[in-house]
């Protein structure tokens, strides 16, 4: 990915020429909360779109509706709500998804079939439609370019802080610009904490390499945070490409493709970081690197177990250079290692060498994980692969906090 | 299971016949700790021996040991120690496992093939050869039939008490024992909380029916109390019968070998809940019960995904009925469930239905999720085969007792 063939600008999914946002408050999560909950973004021109979903079985009504819709194309609005997921509402759910497609409709002038439609925050309640109703006309009646940063906002809900980025790249003769939001909060099988993200671009791109740029740029970014590859109810990527830039379009196989898959993945992977580091009551941001494996699947299987291991991101929180817990979740990654050949790092600092103490002395080892965001690198000496994934530390809090929840379903009075 | 056929009685690996015990401390883990750390099982007759060990790839020396050792069978000792796993400890870690049953040998008249060994504790660091060494002649004098809980206190890490359970069976005419002492403690990807079960048995049977009984047993008992099958690079269950109670050898098949291995299945299963409620910080011990699935793997998985989410472990630790994020675990088990058909009940309570709220008032769920104790069973109704497991809640005091791991590192000046 060469950096230097784009630049990071100011801005968010309003950035690329023709899109405008808003976000307002509906108290969905409580009729008495003023925080902005109902986000609106709206395209000029009929945009080629692209969705990627979250996997699990149990999926909310709006994932439903908007898999359906992206069969359609023409897609030229997202709405979405935050405080409620809209998931394991059977009928209802999906009559509501739908119905916010319509009200979006209704006060913009598209067709139902043009909007998708997302959700995040409590599952299994029905999604209060009688607050949101009244509300969504004023969301589109507010509609401006510098109102990306209240769409970020409305879709918050217990990150601490709005996600957005964009860059601009040349294709060509051609500027183009990729802009996006997002929101992310817990890092272990979120629930509560949906990841949502609208990536909108001026390039012009169709539908089969948008699909296939989408596809690439998620696996370089989202994929690398998730626990086990498993996503919750709700997670959605929308990428939104109006052709506003005007120029050609972008051609299979060519360079200035590669190019904005490159730079789109740029974007996601911003935003992945900035998930895991605002994830629920993180103090530390690690990058888990795998070099010299036989295999990137081995690699990534390696990073992942170690990424995902509970007691080595209590050890985090910590500060505690404990190198035996990352042999131990080497060791059921599932990755045919060899315990003899691995070396581990944490901040460059050598902990372990051919799967025994190096013998680096402790206040060194100390040092090293003691930065808020530090590296740890593992050596396979198997081949030439490398993986990394991105991972936030556990503390007392988070599991204070995600067991806190039942207030809220108190509130709700479900 | 007909539990009528055999009975609780008190005691431990003392109670079959011929087996004597002792515990002694060597402050393996800090020398001025006062605390039993080295045991010694040791039967008066040769035993048939199976084993079973932690599927992790990196294997802790004891474990390598071992397992070379049950393949010569006539196995009269056991000698474990706790505060140091002997994990990741290189040649020293082989050199020093072995000097463990050499060391047994020479205080107990036996060879040293005829010794198992396990060890549990901090990863990484060389056992303390120097602290062992001069214990073991006094721990072999001290063998005697009423210390087998010596030995269970001489093998607790951060367990808060000893495990020990031992049942009567009759076979044929022949009444047999079989007795049994264990450590565990965190439930979730064992590292410091390696889990180790020790099995005696006065009844008299082959090697390859001991084996396969004690497959069968650990199938119904500890694989139902680990994270995703892993285990970490220590675990491990010995079983030894010295077949001293008499009678005629357990034949393949026989309603006999039934019986025997039900209550092997028993005193183990019994051995693993033990282990749950003792987990590190827990306050909550919960029986996920999956019923009404296609096929026991179906009914595994979803049972697993349940049971090991750390964010439905969050709730239960707060006292919170979230059926949500069951549902959500459910939906990314792997299992081809159908979100419309599902129920969940917690401790008999209906809280969703078909994969909806239930409706039930909230304050009879808080209640039903009140007790320290309650079951959570997930109907899918989708056949008839069903598969427990047995977990426990995150607290807050276990990320914290997690993290602060690296006192003992500096303690140990590694």
């Amino acid at each position: 990915m060469a950096e230097t063939e784009w630049k990071w600008i100011k801005g968010n999914v309003c950035a690329p020429l023709g899109f405008r946002a808003n976000g307002v408050c509906c108290g969905i999560k409580r009729p008495e909360l003023p925080k902005l909950d109902l986000a609106l973004l709206v395209s000029d021109e009929p945009c080629v779109a692209a969705g990627m979903f979250t996997r699990n079985r149990v999926k909310a009504a709006p994932v439903r509706v908007s898999q359906a819709r992206l069969k359609k194309q023409k897609i030229q609005a997202i709405i979405a709500n935050s405080g409620n997921a809209n998931a394991c509402t059977g009928k209802q759910g999906m009559a509501d998804a739908e119905r916010m497609t319509q009200l979006a409709a209704e006060a913009t002038g598209l067709s139902a079939n043009q909007i998708l439609v997302a959700s995040t925050g409590l599952i299994g309640a029905p999604l209060p439609m009688e607050r949101i109703e009244p509300k969504v006309a004023e969301l589109a009646k507010g509609l401006q370019r510098k109102r990306g940063n209240l769409a970020a906002e409305a879709i918050m809900t217990s990150d601490t802080k709005p996600k957005e980025v964009a860059v601009e790249v040349k294709l060509g003769e051609t500027k183009v610009k990729i802009g996006a939001i997002a929101k992310g909060a817990g890092m272990i099988r979120p629930d509560m904490a949906t990841m949502l993200a609208f990536v909108t671009t001026d390039a012009r791109i169709q539908q089969e390499e948008l699909t296939a740029a989408t596809k690439e740029a998620v696996d370089q970014s989202f994929h690398r945070i998730t626990v086990d590859g498993d996503m919750s109810t709700n997670d959605t990527v929308f990428v939104l490409a109006n052709g506003m830039a005007g120029g050609p379009a972008l051609k299979a196989k060519s360079k200035d493709l590669k190019l904005f898959t490159a730079a789109l993945s740029a974007v996601m992977l911003e935003l992945a970081k900035k998930m895991v580091r605002d994830g629920e009551r993180v103090t530390k941001f690690v990058e888990v690197k795998v070099n010299s494996a036989k295999s990137e699947k081995e690699a990534r299987q390696v990073a992942q177990a170690v990424a995902n291991s509970l007691l080595v991101k209590c050890a985090w929180s910590g500060g505690d250079p404990n190198w035996g817990r990352v042999m131990h979740a080497i060791g059921y990654s599932g990755a045919p290692i060899d315990e003899t050949t691995i070396d581990i790092y944490f901040g460059g600092v050598l902990a372990a060498k051919g799967g025994l103490s190096a013998g680096t002395p402790l206040p060194e080892l100390l040092q090293a994980v003691e930065p808020r965001e530090f590296e740890l690198r593992i050596e396979l000496h198997r081949g030439k692969e490398s993986y990394s994934m991105y991972s936030s530390d556990i503390t007392p809090e988070f599991v204070d906090f995600n067991r806190e929840e039942y207030s809220m379903l108190k509130a709700m009075k479900l």
